[in-house]
């Protein structure tokens, strides 16, 4: 079966949250998604690296890998320094990804930017703050 | 009419788009239920501050004031320095906002945490950049 891989890039943080927060949102992805390999990859501080992930990508049966930014918006690390290390040119969301023998398409995707979606989830943790009172 | 009142509050930005970010989503928030009155606060180089908004809100018509914070996770400026802004001892959720001549509950909601809907629209932007190829 031809497979994608997703590999969901974070921050990073000293605080617990964010690497959780990645692991879950990963894991929440495979089981609705049984077509997509995700592992996760971190800017900094956590590990596995972003680099380190993609090179676990090389030995999987994948053909294509999407790199998916956790990120809320556009700033440094998603502009230049995540670009960098996937070896795409400033502002190209396209390349290609050398594996173990064959070379496949390299896919960079946005981040989450503003989106229906994302004022339902701040209005649900507003609900369940006036819930308290 | 009794309303409540929102902020949300961002981590703020050099480059414009995390505030673009936060004012689409109290727009669009403020669309969907106009029983909210909505505005932005930012944690960090962008303006208005939180406590320029929390000032704000001051003269307006609402019972209760929830500071939602724009963020993926926990980590020092929800744990600590918005706390701190908002007059809350660490750890505490629920407090009280002195308005010009009463006082309504202020309540201090998560950040977005994991959830089915974050992992949609990691989907979301995985699957249009796969459109690209």
């Amino acid at each position: 079966m031809s497979r994608k891989g997703i590999l969901l890039v974070g921050h990073g943080s000293k605080l617990p949250y964010n690497k959780e927060l990645v692991e879950e949102t990963a894991s929440l992805i495979s089981r609705k998604h049984p077509d997509f390999i995700v592992k996760c990859g971190f800017m900094n501080m956590n590990k596995p690296s972003i680099e380190d992930s993609m090179n676990e990508f090389k030995s999987e049966a994948i053909d294509v890998l999407v790199v998916v930014p956790l990120f809320l918006a556009k700033g440094i690390h998603i502009l230049k320094d995540i670009p960098t290390i996937m070896g795409l040119p400033e502002g190209e969301k396209r390349g290609s990804f050398r594996m173990n023998g064959r070379t496949i398409p390299l896919l960079y995707a946005d981040p989450i930017g503003s989106d229906p979606l994302l004022a339902d989830l701040m209005i649900k943790n507003a609900e369940q703050a006036l819930f308290t009172i």
